[in-house]
């Protein structure tokens, strides 16, 4: 008789092995530790794990835990001051930027995470410039964190930018920070049983100079680290590229030897096909963020291109002055529906791809292929569970044609996920996560945002959003 | 002193009145009877209305009711069947329609108003073969109903009918829909002391005879109705007039004198520039879906085009075999996307004005601009709660900038709705709706679902269905 904490019964599975979704009808997980002993049908679990402790699942979805790829939760604090207008980050974000401390930053990346968990995000790809302050609350909420420090150069004191000006750049500044990832990365790189990992992040081949870039490249080889950068984000970066180098981004990176199997590439919103062509021919993995770049940008970056070039794309939520949400949900119906759009075609990016991406697909782009994305065993148990009563997924049909998949892509709201467990814990219960007050977070994030707004506004730096002006106008 | 029955304070109040939002800090709303008799500061009603009983908000957001333009409720059975393939509605839906009987289709009906009721929505487009059956759910579940009968002369024994070839019609099934639309004129119009109205629903200019059609307009013209119809609503809808007719629906249509201000035209999906604007010059109002639209067509209606040219335009969630969901917030943030990348351009169609649609100007094209869509003394009492304190929307900057509405539409999942009046009684509090047991009419459309799915395997009417090899390919 095998052994096992917790058995899993009756659920609907979908595992993500295999070519599609892997579905199991009346699945069953066995749980050893932080990770997965078995996977198969409750009959056949039930007798091989008849000393086990069971959940019985009653019929509910359960799925590999979410890949939220790309995230900058410190400037959440930031939330919906940056959408429906040109040059977000210089006329939305930066005019607060100097008054976000790291205290702020922090309060304000808690609310951003509470937020994607209770909608099933287990695995955080973020990325911040205070990665060590944060990551403490990463383990004690529980989740799953591969985190990058955010290295750049812009001058701490600088607050916006004129739009096409080149931006000041200071390495010295950039120095301390890759300092900082290289501190995060002894600290914390598989810390935590496994739980925890770290990338290099260079914030883009724009944002610091090319010996510093090239330095940064060095210190993530020699730890076999991949580095996690924002490459052809948007126009703003390809003008600053051609100004201060003369190139694009992606010739720049791959004339320096750049672009390779270790680079998880974010947005590539302005890369050509030929550009898409040579990072997937590399062997980089990219991160394509629908809701973040369609609403900043009203652009489709060429996700489902890279994929065809061979290449593993995962989905991220970004960023919250610009999305403004961090659920996985919205970024798989969005990654299907901006495709199909973008082709004028229903068929391109079917919804099992989408739940791939956020899935099995995702976690390999990120480097993590062998450890969560899909439920097998070995891997790690990140899993959730999510309420097949729910107005949204019904009804269900568990025969072809089937329906759930679709249903829970392009229906699910995200509060029916109530059951989370990563690592082999679990850390939400009936809608509740067990190791925060979440309440007590929104209350906190809510004072530092007032105390943000108000040194921004009374600095004047507030002026020059778009945003004053509509609230003054009464559109907002 | 004045007379109220209730008095909501210490809301963080959109009117949506005047221009933009009409945003009342501190706001307060009386009600008395079925209506809104006053809205101002909490100061100053709470000193006018001394007496009446109050509801402290607690700086939660309060909205008017949001308004779901277009519904087709009674195929809610078929959620998630008809999405990520070619012809939607000859693959999709209509290997499953002769087996749906009207049992079935309130069941799935009430599935979809509840979970639509639970993000808010309180007026309903419904639009419907079988209205009879479901109004008195309506009324029972307080909802606000605008409904009409859907028109077709499709033989009903009909099943599948190759995508290219000419449907067959037969007008006598179309003229005894008319004569129940008609019934239900005389029994539902204004009744519910004026909650429920009903229009004439043609089901497209393709679905009946030139002369029938006639027919249902003047109808509606003898009872100043307004007439809810499906136009230009696809390539096939566009395919059979050329095929039958000789001409495109909006050519076709205005030489029959029938594009007028009592028509509310539904999708328009493959209208030209030119269509657009002749629609909007005869004074027509449209419905735009954005996610049925965008799911089975990968297309972005002209929306903002026709408002460009003065039309009236409210928002709609259509079906659920390809949505496939009924969540106006959805609906909101996926008009705005689409439109923004439809012209490439962060600006358009931002936040504001995609929460007009679902509101003021929402009831204004549906023809209850002087009944509903906005908080504003003499109109009914529609409003719903929005739990402040959610992850989702914090932090919150009631000062410029104001992020309330931008977090609204961009980042709402539904769920934060947690209160709902309409009519002046409240039908919703602490995220239950209070007139209708949800868990059991969810069990009872998936005992129905089981049938007809059942029915139609046997019948070999599922083979046609591209997600029947899906699900045998392992991929859903």
């Amino acid at each position: 008789m095998a052994q096992a904490d917790l058995l899993l019964i009756h659920a609907r599975l979908f595992t993500m092995e295999g070519p599609g979704v892997g579905y199991v009808a009346d699945g069953a997980v066995a749980v050893q530790g932080s990770r997965i002993a078995a996977v198969g049908t409750s009959d056949a679990l039930q007798r091989e794990y008849a000393q086990a402790e069971r959940m019985d699942c009653q019929g509910d979805i359960v799925l590999p835990g979410l890949i939220d790829a790309h995230m900058h939760t410190g400037i959440a604090l930031l939330r919906g001051t940056a959408q429906d207008m040109d040059h977000w980050m210089q006329l939305g974000i930066w005019p607060f930027r100097r008054h976000v401390t790291d205290e702020m930053a922090v309060a304000g990346s808690l609310v951003n995470i509470i937020e994607a968990m209770q909608a099933g995000t287990t695995t955080f790809g973020d990325y911040n410039s205070n990665m060590a302050q944060l990551m403490p609350h990463y383990e004690r909420l529980g989740a799953r964190a591969r985190v990058a420090e955010m290295i750049h150069s812009l001058p701490p004191q600088q607050g916006s930018v004129p739009p096409g000006e080149l931006y000041p750049l200071d390495d010295t500044v950039g120095e301390a920070l890759l300092q900082r990832n290289i501190a995060l990365y002894e600290d914390w790189h598989d810390a935590g049983g496994g739980r925890f990992s770290v990338m290099f992040g260079p914030q883009g081949p724009d944002l610091l100079g090319g010996e510093l870039l090239q330095d940064v490249f060095a210190e993530a080889r020699r730890r076999q680290a991949m580095v996690h950068m924002h490459v052809a984000q948007g126009d703003r970066e390809i003008l600053q590229m051609e100004l201060r180098h003369g190139q694009r981004s992606p010739a720049y990176l791959d004339a320096m030897g750049l672009l390779g199997p270790d680079l998880l590439a974010v947005h590539l919103t302005e890369a050509t096909d030929q550009e898409v062509q040579l990072l997937a021919k590399r062997g980089a993995a990219m991160v394509y963020c629908p809701g973040s770049i369609g609403i900043i940008d009203g652009l489709v970056p060429p996700a489902a291109e890279f994929m065809q070039q061979g290449g593993r794309a995962a989905l991220g939520s970004d960023q919250l002055p610009g999305n403004n949400c961090a659920n996985m949900w919205n970024e798989m119906k969005l990654a299907a529906l901006f495709n199909k759009i973008k082709y004028r075609d229903p068929k391109v990016l079917p919804a099992w791809k989408a739940l791939r991406m956020a899935t099995v697909e995702g976690a390999a782009a990120i480097g993590l292929g062998d450890q969560v994305g899909s439920l097998k065993p070995g891997k790690y148990a990140d899993m959730i569970r999510v309420d097949a009563k729910a107005p949204t997924l019904n009804p269900i049909l568990d025969t072809a044609p089937r329906n759930i998949v679709p249903n829970l892509v392009y229906s699910l709201r995200g509060h029916e996920v109530h059951w989370m467990m990563v690592h082999g814990a679990v850390v939400m219960a009936e809608r509740q996560l067990l190791n925060v007050d979440a309440a007590a977070a929104v209350a906190a994030a809510q004072q530092w945002a007032e105390k943000m707004a108000s040194k921004a506004r009374q600095a004047g730096d507030l002026d020059a959003s778009p945003l004053t002006k509509w609230t003054e106008q009464g559109l907002l």
